[in-house]
């Protein structure tokens, strides 16, 4: 009876029964010595040890309409990894290590292999980075998503020592702004990509590329933990860093530099993924919506005293041949420098 | 340009810059010492200390189709103090104090006013229970959403010393249930709600109430943190609790119950909220399904010893009196106990 009123509400009980048994089979076997199994949890528990005076660290986000394209070509499997990955590398611009996280996927028609695919997108980034999966929600709302449309959004909680936190104090001018190599969009921009590069076109093959549009839209967003760790454990002091999503270089270099100092960048250090040039091109962007809008090829920057520059490069480039980027140019580099900002003018000069 | 662009793919740059103004101009506001400023933080940083052995608990949750009451409405300052409010119940059940909340807001077409009515909501209810509002995210998503509906989640993170960690592993046949007054829906089963009391009925005043429909579908779903403190305080040990969400009483109960037990209830002593039983009368609801749907009156339930009950019934009482819950029932009652189980039967008993 329940099911019968549930499912005439457009609410399918037996499907949301299902896509939670399938979560529990994926966690557990992932089972995490830090999560405490409660006796049906209301809420997720984790054992926090290890620090001293910590900070936690806390990101929330979604992957804006990238959604849409996962939709559209019915791959679901990877836009979960799109959402961990975002979210780490936003709390490590602080300096904070990754402790768990907690997903929300919602949807107009639960089909428990779709939700499946993505919680297992997510599940496999929380092992490859070593975050607990601590818990989430699945909800079916009829009426408030479009057809076949879904949304998923996640919460990352780390920590970091407070001597330890990198808030961009010491940054001045002279210090060198280190890029890490995007592979596409990654998880912005996404309304214009479509508007300019519709679903009609994902299956044409550019000239100059091995793969499709789709392919490259789907292109998953990188984590840059492995690269900024590499860089630190070569002894390397971090004092700022900018995770370059929405808006762009423009809009995310400034966060991560003190009042009175500017970014001058580097463009010819810059090798934006070749389906980003299309957009550009196709839709005849100047350089100033470009840069407030993409990452042009530099998915993070770090921002580092001159004289590291070069080592700090060197760490970068050696995790990167050890764990490359697929799709992205396979280098670190100097992208610009810091230098004074003139009180009227531009916080990222190009 | 870049905002020409961008519009034409249906997103709005001005109303999001103008939207996050706003919100910061409401967390400034409430200034929290335990939040760290960093310069333009990609992550909200939290100083956290005050625990020895501390569990971090945290939940995810949203408010389900209950947005879409608010849309039709256009009521939009409620709905962020159900969200939070919800998930402080979530992980109340383990004993954790709240500490930090981030939200995630994501709609069709961005509407200051809209996003900044549901983002008050939040920060109030962060305010009045002492949350640090951490962090957020809106997403202006056309295409994801249907026309004019947007969804709302957040996510929780509080902690408890692990020696406090309230986990149901010591209750026993004979305990009490104390259950706390619900007073509607909270934020559960409203697609069955809205299927059976369509919106051109929200209007109608019921002869027995003083609101109409549409405004008890509304009410706020109660913070039970000051009645459960208010239990603790009368040094009272909680050995388990559950927070009556989706699923109503037969499906969360047994979250708070240890194999081998189940909970058997006094229906005589719930005082189901009008606007329920008129929807399990309209909908024609059994037993079966509406104690599997809805909280039937109890909002939340803390499981004590049965010599405690009468004290923690008194102390609910008090604590209700100082701060009513409104629309719901003014009082706290031993709703039922707890019995061994039979290896077939089942876990909840009407």
């Amino acid at each position: 009876m329940m099911k019968d009123a549930y499912a005439a509400a457009g609410v399918d009980i037996e499907a949301a029964n299902e896509a939670v048994a399938r979560y529990r089979r994926l966690l557990s076997r992932r089972a995490d010595p830090r999560v405490l199994e409660g006796i049906g949890a209301f809420g997720g528990c984790f054992q926090f040890e290890g620090f001293k005076h910590p900070v936690l660290v806390a990101s929330t986000d979604g992957v804006g309409t990238k959604v849409l394209v996962a939709a559209a070509l019915g791959r679901y499997d990877t836009i979960g990894r799109d959402l961990v990955n975002h979210c780490i590398n936003d709390i490590l611009c602080a300096g904070a290590q990754p402790l768990f996280f907690l997903d929300y996927f919602a949807v107009s028609k639960l089909n428990v292999e779709m939700s499946s695919a993505v919680v297992s997108g997510i599940a496999a980034a929380c092992a490859e980075f070593e975050l607990a999966l601590l818990g989430g929600e699945t909800a079916e709302m009829p009426g408030v998503y479009a057809d076949g449309a879904f949304d998923v959004a996640g919460t990352i909680v780390g920590a970091v020592e407070r001597a330890e936190l990198v808030d961009g104090a010491d940054v001045v001018a002279g210090d060198a702004i280190v890029g890490l190599p995007a592979n596409g969009f990654h998880t912005n921009g996404y309304s214009l990509v479509r508007a300019t590069l519709p679903p009609e076109r994902w299956a044409e093959k550019p000239a100059d590329s091995a793969e499709t549009i789709g392919d490259a839209l789907l292109a998953v967003h990188p984590c840059y933990l492995p690269y900024v760790r590499a860089i630190q454990q070569a002894g390397i002091r971090l004092k700022a860093m900018a995770h370059i999503t929405g808006g762009g270089l423009i809009h995310n270099l400034p966060r991560a530099l003190p009042d009175g100092l500017a970014a001058r960048l580097d463009r010819a250090s810059m090798r934006p993924p070749l389906i980003m040039l299309q957009v550009v091109r196709e839709a005849r962007l100047g350089d100033e919506t470009a840069y407030s809008t993409f990452n042009m090829g530099v998915g993070f920057c770090a921002i580092v005293a001159r004289r590291d520059a070069g080592s700090a490069v060197e760490a970068a480039n050696a995790a990167l041949s050890a764990k490359p980027i697929p799709s992205a140019a396979p280098m670190a580099a100097v992208v610009g420098e810091v230098e004074p900002s003139h009180p009227s003018g531009p916080r990222v000069i190009i």
